[in-house]
C-alpha cells in the first residue's frame, strides 16, 4: 500500500525555557535545558515526559539520546532520529522525522527539541580554527557565516540591486514584533533606524543589526497523530507537510559551496524545498497566513521570499519596503515573535513554536484568522528544510 | 488517516567494498569507500547514483551529507537521516527511517550506509582517552568495550551458568561459515576449538577469539516502495519491519549502564525491542529461517537468543552447543557470512546484506528454502535496533 501521509501528524503541545543572551543561563547545562524544555512541551500537551517515546532532532546535537531518556524517565525509546546535514535548516526537517514516525505508527509522541547555550558550548558567530579543518573556503577568507553568505548577497546585488532600507525593514519589523514578546532577548530595546545605519560593517552588505545574535535557550515541541492529538489538553496544529531538501552543490563547506551554476546563486538554495513543500502540501504560497523565515542574516529573509514563491527575484526588496512583513497589517506577517534577530537564536526550533501560537491564537503579535503558515530552516545551509501547519 | 505501513518497503540493491583488517585499505578513504559501495548499491538495484534521492546513517557517521551528495552527482537530497544513538545498534534502524522515507513518499531511492576504516579513523578496540570523558564507568575500569560487555556476561554466568565451550561454538560456527564466503576477513584462515581455547583472556569471559575484528570496508543497501523495487533488476527483499528501541537505562555511557534492574542485568537490552519488532512483522520467532545477530562478542550471541525469543533464559547455550548456528544442519543457520567475528566489523551493515543474499539466494551458506530472515544490531548498546525481512 502506497501511503498518502500529509496531514495525519499534528504538534500537540510546545516548551520553552528562558531565553537570555550568551552567557545568560549560568545554572544550567544544555543537556538541563534540553529537559526543561521537553517537559513543559509535554506538559502543555497533558503528557507525563514518561509517555514520550520518541526523539527527533537534528546535526550538532551535543546530548547523548540515552541518557536524555533516563533523565526523562522515558521507559521506551521508539524513534531516535537526528537530521543529518541539517545545522541551521535541520528544525523542520526533524518535525518531518518525527511526522514520519507517527504516522507510520513507529512511535505515539515524539518530541523535536532544540538545546543551545552559547554562553557554555560554542559561539557561532566566532571562529572557530578546529572546524575550519576540510572548509575549503576558509584559504579565501571566509571563516564565519556572516563572510559566506555576504558573497550570495553581493551576487544578488549585482543581479538584481540590494535596497539597504530593504534590509533595514527586516530588522526593524523584528525587531518591533520582539518588542511585543515579553519572551524574546531583545524585548525592551527598540531599534532605530538611524541605530541600524550607524552600526558597524560586519561583512558587507552585512551590518551588525543584520546579523542574528548569539543566545542561550531550548525549545521542544511534541508530535502525535491527529487521532491522539484530540485527546490532548493542547489545540492542535495540524503538520501539512514538513520536509528537508538538498539541492546538488549548496551547503558543501560550513555554509554554501561558492561554486554553483550562475542562476542558483544569488538564491538560498531553497527553490526545490519550496516547490516540492507546497505541492506536498497541496497549497499554494497566496493561501499562507503568515510566515516564520529563519533570519540569520535580514538579506537572506529577502531571498527566501523569492525562492519560496512570495516574490518574483529581485522583487522582495520592494515588497519588504512597502511594509508587507509587519504586523498587523502587512501582507505576510513574518518573525512575529522577534526571530533569530530579535526574539532567540535556537537554530529556528523558536520559529517553529511562534507558529504554533499564531495557529492556537495564541501569539503576542496575532494575526487575525491565522489558519496556515510557513516555517522556513536556514538558507545557505544543505540539506535545510520547511514546514507548512494549519490550525486544526 | 492512519498508516498501515508495515511491508510497504523493499531493498532493491546491495554494494560493498572488499574488506580488510584494519589498515588493509590505504589507497580510498571512508568518505571514498562510502561512494564505492553506494555506486555498487545503485548499480546492482539498475539505477544510476542519481537516482539516489535519500540517505539514512546512523551515529558516529564521518562525513558530511551535502559533500556525498555532490560526490554522488545526486541533483536532489529529499531525506537525510542518521539514527540518534545508534552506534553499532544502528543499522537496522537507519533501514527502518530509510522505509518510513519511502513509505511516507518523501524520497524515492533511499541508501543506508556505513562506512568504517579503522586503520584511517578510529581503533573500535583501543581506549581513547577523549572518549573517555563522559564515561561514568572509566573510573572503575571500564575502557573498552570487551571490559563493559564482560560484566554482564559475568552476571548471566551467576544467574545461569555460562558454558565456555557454547561461546566457543558461536566463535566455530561463524568461522566455519567464513571458510564458504570468499569476501571474508577471515576467508582461509581454519580456527580450532584448540586455537579458541589457548587464545589469550581479553576480559574474563572473552577470550581473543570471543571478540570481533577490527577491518576496513564499507556497504549500502537502497530502499524504496515494494513498486518500485519490481521495476528495477535485483530481486527485491521486503522489509517486513525494521525498528529501533531503547529500554531505560541501557546504554548510557558508552556500551551498558550497569546500573539495571537485577532481572534485566543478563539480557543485552533488547527484550521489548524483539517483542516489538515480532509483534509489529505479525510473526514469531518460529517463523524465522535464518538470523544475522550481531556479534560483538559470542557470548551476547547466545543472550540475543533469548532476548529475541528463540531460546527461553539459560537455555541459548545448550542450543548453540547442538549445532543450531551451525549451515547447513542447525535449527537457526547464523551469521552464514560470518559476521562480526569473522566476515568484517561494518557496524552490522555487512549483516544486512547477508540477509539479502539469503533471500535472493545467493549466499554462500545458502539456506535452503530460506524466506524470512531475523538482523540484529548491537546488544548493550541502546537505542539499538532489528528488522525482519522476507523474500518477496
Amino acid at each position: 500500500m502506497r501511503v498518502a501521509a500529509a496531514h495525519t501528524a499534528c504538534i500537540a503541545g510546545i516548551g520553552q525555557t528562558e531565553y537570555t543572551r550568551r552567557g545568560g543561563i549560568t545554572d544550567r547545562s544544555e543537556f538541563q535545558l534540553a529537559c526543561q524544555a521537553i517537559v513543559a512541551g509535554a506538559q502543555d500537551a497533558g503528557l507525563a515526559p514518561a509517555e514520550l517515546d520518541g526523539f527527533a532532532t537534528f546535526t550538532e546535537a551535543r546530548i547523548d539520546a540515552a541518557t536524555l531518556q533516563l533523565a526523562l524517565g522515558m521507559p521506551s525509546l521508539r524513534f531516535s532520529s537526528s537530521m543529518w546535514g541539517g545545522r541551521g535548516g535541520g528544525a523542520c526537517g526533524a518535525l518531518g522525522h518525527a511526522a514520519m514516525a507517527v504516522e507510520t505508527g513507529r512511535a505515539r509522541h515524539v518530541v523535536v527539541f532544540r538545546t543551545i547555550a552559547q554562553g557554555q558550548s560554542r559561539r557561532y558567530g566566532r571562529f572557530d580554527p578546529q572546524r575550519a579543518q576540510g572548509n575549503m573556503a576558509a584559504p579565501f577568507g571566509l571563516f564565519t557565516a556572516p563572510q559566506m553568505v555576504a558573497l550570495v548577497l553581493q551576487r544578488y546585488a549585482h543581479l538584481h540591486g540590494l535596497d539597504p532600507l530593504a534590509m533595514a525593514e527586516v530588522a526593524l519589523a523584528f525587531r518591533g514584533h520582539a518588542l511585543r514578546n515579553p519572551l524574546a532577548v531583545f524585548h525592551g530595546k527598540p531599534l532605530t533606524l538611524e541605530q541600524y545605519l550607524a552600526a558597524r560593517m560586519i561583512a558587507e552588505p552585512l551590518r551588525l543589526y543584520d546579523c542574528c545574535m548569539e543566545s542561550d535557550g531550548a525549545c521542544a515541541v511534541v508530535v502525535t497523530t491527529r487521532e491522539r492529538a484530540r485527546d490532548l489538553q493542547a489545540r492542535p496544529v495540524e503538520i501539512l507537510a514538513a520536509i528537508e531538501h538538498g539541492e546538488a552543490g549548496w551547503g558543501v563547506g560550513p555554509m554554501g559551496g561558492h561554486n554553483m551554476p550562475e542562476a542558483r546563486y544569488a538564491t538560498g538554495g531553497q527553490r526545490d524545498l519550496g516547490r516540492e513543500l507546497f505541492a506536498r502540501a497541496g497549497i499554494a504560497p497566496a493561501d499562507v497566513d503568515f510566515a516564520q523565515i529563519y533570519d540569520h542574516f535580514t538579506g537572506m529573509v529577502l531571498i527566501a521570499l523569492e525562492d519560496f514563491g512570495f516574490c518574483a527575484p529581485g522583487e522582495a526588496g520592494a515588497f519588504v519596503r512597502a511594509g508587507q512583513l509587519r504586523w498587523p497589517d502587512g501582507a505576510l506577517p513574518t518573525n512575529t515573535a522577534g526571530g533569530c534577530l530579535s526574539e532567540a537564536y535556537v537554530h529556528g526550533m523558536n520559529h517553529v513554536l511562534e507558529a504554533v501560537r499564531q495557529l492556537r491564537g495564541d501569539s503576542t503579535a496575532q494575526v487575525a484568522g491565522a489558519r496556515i503558515g510557513l516555517v522556513t530552516g536556514g538558507s545557505v545551509i544543505s540539506p535545510s528544510s520547511a514546514a507548512l501547519l494549519a490550525a486544526a
